[in-house]
């Protein structure tokens, strides 16, 4: 069995992925604006040997004609959201390996500032920083709320290509490595090795110098999901690791095959490719579905309709339950509505209520879980996977004491070992972007 | 004697100041982007009985004639720097009692994203968070970093204003305290105590939900420096803190009394007014004069030129030693050249060697320390002080060990006791704004 790679998705709001679990008494990120949360997620994800703790983010809300539905309000479905930057930031003194993957999104940040923020983040932690990259499918009330014009949604993902061009730049070839040598008989810096950074593009420019030294990883390592056309591209020319959202094999390997032969077209070699999953994990199969069933009872199905809209702009509630999804088309996430596509209307409300974002989950015993995830990684060619826990932090505390053991035994489960940066966590080779990555051609010599 | 209010002044770079002391053998902030060092000087504060730590932040460099001198790399002058909100974060979970203050610019941070932010950080701290607001003096270099226009000395405290009426939106209005219910029965926030943010500025504009919840201190404490008569008038309505660069007693006590009178007018009751100082202790004088000497020993002399252009645009060393400063003037920060209006350029070169725009150092021992700090603290009217160490961490060692015990003594000090946010440390009242300061109007009700 191929070693794969295990993180933990969170959201740093009490709910997140369009469901309504708050409701759960075990649920503890109700308290998701409280240190101690976090500290407890940092423990159990360090603890338990996760590979990486994964931190979504979004910007603007749900809204139906103009107005955000009370229910938003009254189940947490969409705000309030904190910073998730800040939040992994928090947690890194308590962490010593664990990879801290935060959102970052290239409609509303300024790329200047927020390359400062990314390397000080690597830097602290010792390279430990992934940029889960978005075009923020939720543009048309994160635009209003930034007082920014809407960008449709091809066109958000040629900004996301030139700031990427730009945070290379400054990630990579503003500082050289090597250039602080901070000998207090020489000199702290080489000005030889600091350059200045000159970018015109479309959307963003700079004329300046980095702000901090090149990083223990420079770059960090890329995350990014998205499943339209334009974002394979996008994922195929940036991305080090790709996070599928979820499906049966068959579709997740169609997915797979594709990123890998359009990364290989740009002269890559593979990204790794993740799926998200989630389990209840039982003693017997009757527990675990007893378990499920608690779950489920906790969710509100008024729900579901506000949270759709959310990532889509599209009610449902008013659109006939008999309607074929694929007759729908929104300037939002296209992510979330291609997934459905051979769906109708009233299905969609219907799983939307049971998982939101998230795939259904994996419901049994332990080695049933892990049966499941080492067929689906072979036959879907993954080379990891993403917890998207339903209740927090019993969800990860099941994973990592039952499932991740079991896998483990089975040598399905890569090693962390003396890595210590997430890029070397990830392959086997250095802490920097390696050559045939498009961002190792900013890199200074 | 009245108790005072002690803060450390620190930066996320290895300088600060305009001088080069990372080349003293005892300066550790030669690590400034290793989270030890910053772990260290949290500990330091927090177990000292410090009220606060305050973390500068600039954006651009030192620019002579379109380019930027070797020597500023090579002396670690102003780049590299780390974000100081990342910084702060990470020590969070470090410290529980200590005021944690950061510097955000209003020329270059988005409003909304900004807000989101300082209230992850008040809501993680639990309410220790304050902001110095900076309109960023080097605004030349850091609008072509940003790619955006240069914008005025006057017109950014407009900018700043603008930027504020927004913050306090956000902040205030956004989300009432006491919204969130979290009631598993019943439900998480209360739908009529969420209301939509708009504003149309000159400069600012925002349609939407604020992100997060009211914070345990709303608006974060608001500190401020900056003397130029705009900036005065700024702080004189805005600030909780403000913060005086240093001076005889005499011009202390003007700067404060114009500040109090100016607040006044505004309706508002006193905000704090502290003062910049630095100082070396010895047991002897004789030691401190020594401590000192060696500390002058480690410095470069041709750091100050370039140093002084990085905050004023200003060569002195093309201009002729002669020249009266009060000659001179600048777009980027004139707080840094009205405070040598009485000075040639010589004097200010030789003064900016020292101590960069640090005040002279008080040297000598404990007592003579706090002496010197009870009487000016009295003839300047001041409610405390800032320590801008030399040489970290032992300047701020020598102060929290030798001199604040003495202070302490005397009941200069002001107890910490029961406060639990940063503004209850401050002010005899509770953890939100005043209903006399101009942000308290944005409070929706």
């Amino acid at each position: 069995m191929k070693p794969l790679l295990f993180g933990l998705f969170e959201n740093a709001q009490a709910n997140d992925s369009g469901t309504a679990a708050w409701r759960h008494p075990d649920h503890a990120r109700i308290g998701f604006d409280r240190l101690a949360y976090w500290s407890d997620i940092a423990r159990i994800c360090e603890d338990g040997g996760l590979h990486w703790l994964f931190l979504a983010d979004a910007w603007g809300w749900a809204e139906i004609e103009g107005a955000r539905p009370d229910v938003c309000s009254a189940e947490s479905l969409d705000l309030p959201r904190l910073d998730p930057a800040i939040v992994l930031a928090a947690i890194m003194p308590q962490t010593r390996r664990l990879g801290l993957v935060f959102t970052g999104s290239t409609l509303v940040e300024a790329p200047y500032a927020f390359a400062r923020r990314v390397a000080t983040l690597d830097h602290l932690s010792g390279g430990r920083i992934g940029w889960n990259v978005v075009t923020t499918g939720t543009a048309e009330t994160a635009a209003a709320a930034f007082g920014i014009d809407m960008v449709d949604h091809d066109r958000r993902y040629d900004m996301a290509d030139d700031f990427m061009e730009l945070a290379y730049k400054l990630f990579e070839g503003a500082w050289e490595p090597g250039a602080l040598e901070r000998d207090r008989q020489g000199r702290f810096a080489d000005p030889a090795k600091v350059h200045r950074v000159r970018h015109e593009g479309p959307f963003f420019s700079c004329d300046g110098y980095g702000n901090a030294s090149y990083s223990p990883q420079g770059t960090p390592v890329l995350f990014q999901a998205g499943s339209s056309d334009r974002g394979i591209t996008f994922a195929s020319r940036h991305a080090e690791c790709v996070f599928l959202g979820g499906g049966d094999a068959g579709s997740l390997r169609r997915q797979s095959q594709t990123l890998r032969a359009e990364a290989s077209a740009f002269g890559r070699t593979d990204p790794k490719i993740v799926c998200a999953f989630s389990c209840v994990v039982g003693d017997t199969e009757v527990d675990a579905w007893a378990k499920r069933r608690r779950q489920l009872e906790a969710q509100r199905s008024e729900v579901a309709a506000a949270s759709y809209a959310m990532f889509t702009g599209l009610d449902l509630s008013a659109i006939d339950r008999g309607t074929l999804m694929r007759s729908l088309a929104t300037e939002l996430s296209r992510t979330q509505l291609d997934r459905f596509k051979d769906c109708t209307v009233g299905d969609v409300l219907d799983r939307w209520h049971e998982n939101g974002v998230r795939p259904a989950p994996i419901v049994g015993t332990a080695v049933q879980i892990a049966d499941a995830l080492c067929e689906l990684a072979d036959e879907a060619e993954l080379d990891g996977f993403m917890l998207t826990p339903i209740v927090q932090p019993s969800s990860t505390i099941d994973f990592v004491e039952h499932v991740l053991p079991v896998l483990r035994e089975r040598g399905a489960v890569r090693p962390i070992g003396g890595a210590s940066t997430l890029r070397e966590t990830f392959f086997d080779r250095g802490p920097h972007l390696p050559s045939d990555h498009p961002g190792a051609a900013f890199r200074s010599r």
